[in-house]
């Protein structure tokens, strides 16, 4: 299972905001089986936005995307997404109510800029949000499943807990552990890793990150992860591999 | 000037590391006068590094890369962009003798993975790390200049502070603006925000984020940002259009 994930906004490719939605997102999709595979951030601009699907639209078992789908001139996500697929955007009877009472209560007029919000493409569904005024929206099937989420951060991850039914497959599992070793330089390691990635191929996944100079007092975490068909396979298959790098990793006299 | 941003990493992508380094070069970038026009993450995989070059070579005036530098074999940025870009790998003498010196005095061979290192697209520069192993690489001229960078955030910050002169062409100019309001609404200010960028297309751009619900007890953030020939002109925009929009909040009767 592949996933995509796209976020929108300038504020994100202006370095304003750091892209922690994306990171949300892709441990969430992660310990749910998924692989993600690839990671776009566009503009607050329609072509850029009907870009963004139009090229991942048919490679990826589910994409998501985050942000765009406020009341201002450029929250254009459900245009973009919706020009994209040809279809149409009509009136989410729920959201209009919803949006009805909200505005209200607060004595408020439903100006165009606020009705925007309760039109969706034709076919999708909202997902209520149960902390803000815009739904999500899950388009399904096709070649694509789509998740349409807000940016703001408390939002976005409201509505993804709410659509996690419809995501997760409960069909693959993801384990990863990590080993943290002082005193190996990454070089050092590297024909270990290769040989283990060699005779693992398909099953295992090792990678180092450096976390200190690599000849200066070097440390370095070995991450190792494994998606299987089930959770106990993922796991040992991970443990066993922590197991032989570690004996590897002695036998070179380091720990 | 149009600037495409490429992190390289499958623990970006899982959202086991957050995209700081995104967020730096993007900053870094609107600082000297770039627009950041699309940011993409991949994998640790050479179709995907070359499809992320093929992508936006030509497109933007420069590319800006991070991660994928290591020794290790899942290092493979250089020889993704020297595929995408159709040119060989050099030994980059000065790199070369670098790493001997470094690792001679740690008394550790200068092993394959570690060779490794020293190998650049013909034609291209060596940008001296000086805080780590791996050299930053400065692809110039061609349609999109390409910086190619680490991913340990303190080597890619030192190597992308070198490479400043290279970059900053210092004929375009950034400044930005932000305006805390509380008590309004995100969807009161959009009529306001929509004629002000309509009036003033092309000068200005004015972007709303909400902090806090848009219903109960609201807050919002009105960024105003300009591109222009000169820093004080971007400025006088930036300025002139903040007071336009305090001006339109208080005759809201909000503040």
């Amino acid at each position: 299972m592949k996933a995509c994930i796209i976020t929108i906004g300038n504020e994100i490719l202006k370095g304003r905001t750091v892209n922690t939605n994306a990171a949300h997102i892709g441990k969430f999709l992660t310990s749910r089986g998924y692989e993600v595979e690839r990671g776009i951030t566009v503009k607050d601009n329609l072509d850029e936005i009907k870009w963004a699907i139009d090229e991942s639209f048919g490679k990826y078992d589910i994409i998501v995307t985050s942000g765009g789908l406020g009341p201002t001139f450029d929250d254009m996500t459900v245009e973009g997404v919706s020009r994209a697929l040809g279809l149409e955007l009509v009136e989410d009877r729920e959201t209009l109510e919803i949006l009805s009472k909200r505005y209200k209560e607060l004595s408020a007029e439903l100006t165009p800029e606020r009705l925007k919000l309760a039109y969706i493409p034709a076919g999708s569904h909202a997902i209520r949000n149960p902390v803000g005024a815009a739904p999500g929206i899950w388009i399904s099937g096709g070649k694509s499943s789509i998740l349409v989420l807000p940016g703001v951060p408390r939002e976005m991850e409201a509505i993804l807990d709410q659509a996690d039914s419809l995501i997760n497959k409960n069909d693959r599992f993801y384990y990863e552990a990590t080993e943290r070793l002082a005193g190996v330089m990454e070089s050092a390691m590297a024909p270990i890793v290769n040989r283990i990635m060699e005779e693992h191929a398909g099953e295992v996944y090792v990678k180092t990150h450096p976390l200190k100079s690599e000849t200066r007092n070097p440390e370095i975490d070995v991450e190792v992860s494994a998606y299987a068909d089930s959770a106990e396979m993922a796991e040992q298959a991970v443990r066993d591999t922590i197991r032989e790098i570690l004996a590897e990793a002695r036998r070179m006299g380091k720990k």
